[in-house]
């Protein structure tokens, strides 16, 4: 069994791939798709995304780190991307960021959770570009974007290769903002901003 | 050819109402479903949607007057809406939200369309009761949520029979909170309390 | 000695209190200010404070209960208070922010500090009713307002007599909300309305 | 008579200059402060402040160009400014917003003024730097910032030349950005960030 066809914008987050199509659905889990319901929702709606800015913050609640999941794609060019996810049907949103942080973060990475579901920002991704500087050529996705503190230690799963943290500065260079595919390092910027960096 | 299925959280949204199953969506337009289309994606996906509550300002920006819907329903109801719609593929959410505003207020109302896409707040209609306070029984909807300064003559099209226009107290009271259906009256609540209602 | 004017929004909040007129400042400290200069600026400029609302979280970060302060009055009237207080001279909004929430909850409450200086809401207060729906007849203040999540146990200092924990829907009830003096009401329900309660 | 001093974050704002030492505040309007009073009160209190960054809309309310006053100092210098300006005694903040977009943009200017008053970022200036990004070395000053649309013709009045009309990546650049004094640049791209540019 070969599943090769991400779900997520990030092209390499294993956790919300499809089940093969041969595969039904889970039992009463609707909100789980063979891989051409996927494609053929893909083609009909806009997908609702969560993503997330992993922060470190100081005792007064100054972001003082920023973690970004560093990434190889197949043809072996290093990318870096945030968290990101898929809401499945009957998750809520804040299900749905907890388990795509816990699954990009890892188990022993602690999340503070939003307390308002309002986004720092929405980035709507469309197949082709120039529509918004967001691009995402699977689907279009409307992606509420959030920036969450976290503790502990964070141990990326998935095809991720680390969290790499860096100071706000470093995290909004012009360097480092192009290595975002997909118009991502616009959100980053707009992210970071939204919490005072 | 009778069409009896609305397809927004509000039930008598007329503009959304899908092409009947023996109607091939308009070519080009993947984002027109068929009804057979609509019932197996709100089954499988949540739904973007964008709703609005039409305010008239002050000359310093200060909401002075509520705009809610009026509509009966089928069995002679009658129940306040706020505008709402859903988003179809390919669409921007501010071509979604000036056409819903359109449709459900008239062409000669003026929208001041808001300078950020991030809402005031996103509500959560789920088809079962309890997870959240917003519930529409057709689908899982994902709902951005905007306070919109409208100037000029509403004349809302569709099935609402007028707007009717409030003072803030008398859109905050418990009476008319509690004649929007499926959570809305909380939803009025929280999107006049961001604009300092 | 006796200091019976209080510096605060909060009557009773004694951790602003100003000096007596016949004491100077403390050396190298501008923003500690005696009571004849505090008298002379509160009736020249606007004041700039910070309020919070205590909150408690669930896993996923939704409220579940609020916390309200129990206070007294000189005449033995028991009413209901937000965290509140003054912003001195170089002192960051951050700063002030976590001395009030430590002076009103006390040393073994540990506050999520917000990773945005953005409140959920500004509260202008005027000595004169009418302007605004906030009152303080003893200066002008613009107030920032915060949801700010506490864990570990609170145990007010000064002149609170305790935290009351509640659950949302009884701190939004018109009983509760009428218990917080001077448009305070109002400013608990918007700023529980932006954390989606 | 010699007014030098201004009393704004922008230095060449002579809207809010202070009344010299030897004139008494207008009769009834204690918001009005002697070059001597402005003097003690800068030294005691954070000055409350709103900050503007006037824009131009599309019709469906993005950004399309953003609106940078330019200015001359006394040694000849040209730097780039926002609408800025102190909130008096007894003003509300929409008051003080709309006076200072009139003072620096004309009486022909036409601004859209926002529904709430919550920001869009705060700015906090001290005179010293590296607390903040912000400096004004007159003082310390808590600023709202707010994103405006403008329609109409802008005929800066005061000390600025001219309002500049660029687009929005033209604004973002760090040549554009550089020109504003202060830590104004990062707070223009906080601006611009928060309304998705």
């Amino acid at each position: 069994m070969n599943i090769d066809t991400a779900e997520l914008p990030d092209p390499d987050d294993a956790e919300d791939r499809p089940a093969p199509a041969d595969r039904p659905a889970p039992a009463g889990n609707p909100g789980w798709l063979s891989e051409d319901e996927l494609q053929f929702v893909r083609g009909r709606l806009p997908v609702v995304y969560v993503e997330a800015v992993p922060v470190r913050l100081d005792g007064l609640g100054q972001v003082v780190e920023v973690g970004l999941l560093l990434r190889g794609t197949p043809d072996g060019v290093m990318t870096r991307a945030l968290v990101s996810g898929r809401v499945r049907y009957g998750e809520t949103l804040r299900e749905a960021l907890f388990r795509h942080l816990e699954n990009d973060l890892g188990p022993m990475a602690f999340p503070q959770m939003p307390t308002t579901m309002c986004p720092v920002q929405v980035a709507e991704y469309f197949p082709m570009p120039g529509i918004t500087p967001y691009v995402d050529d699977r689907q279009h996705a409307v992606s509420l974007v959030y920036v969450v503190p976290v503790t502990g230690a964070c141990d990326p799963r998935q095809d991720a290769l680390e969290v790499t943290w860096m100071a706000p500065e470093e995290a909004l260079s012009p360097e480092t903002l192009d290595e975002l595919p997909g118009g991502r390092g616009t959100l980053l910027r707009q992210a970071l901003s939204a919490v005072g960096c």
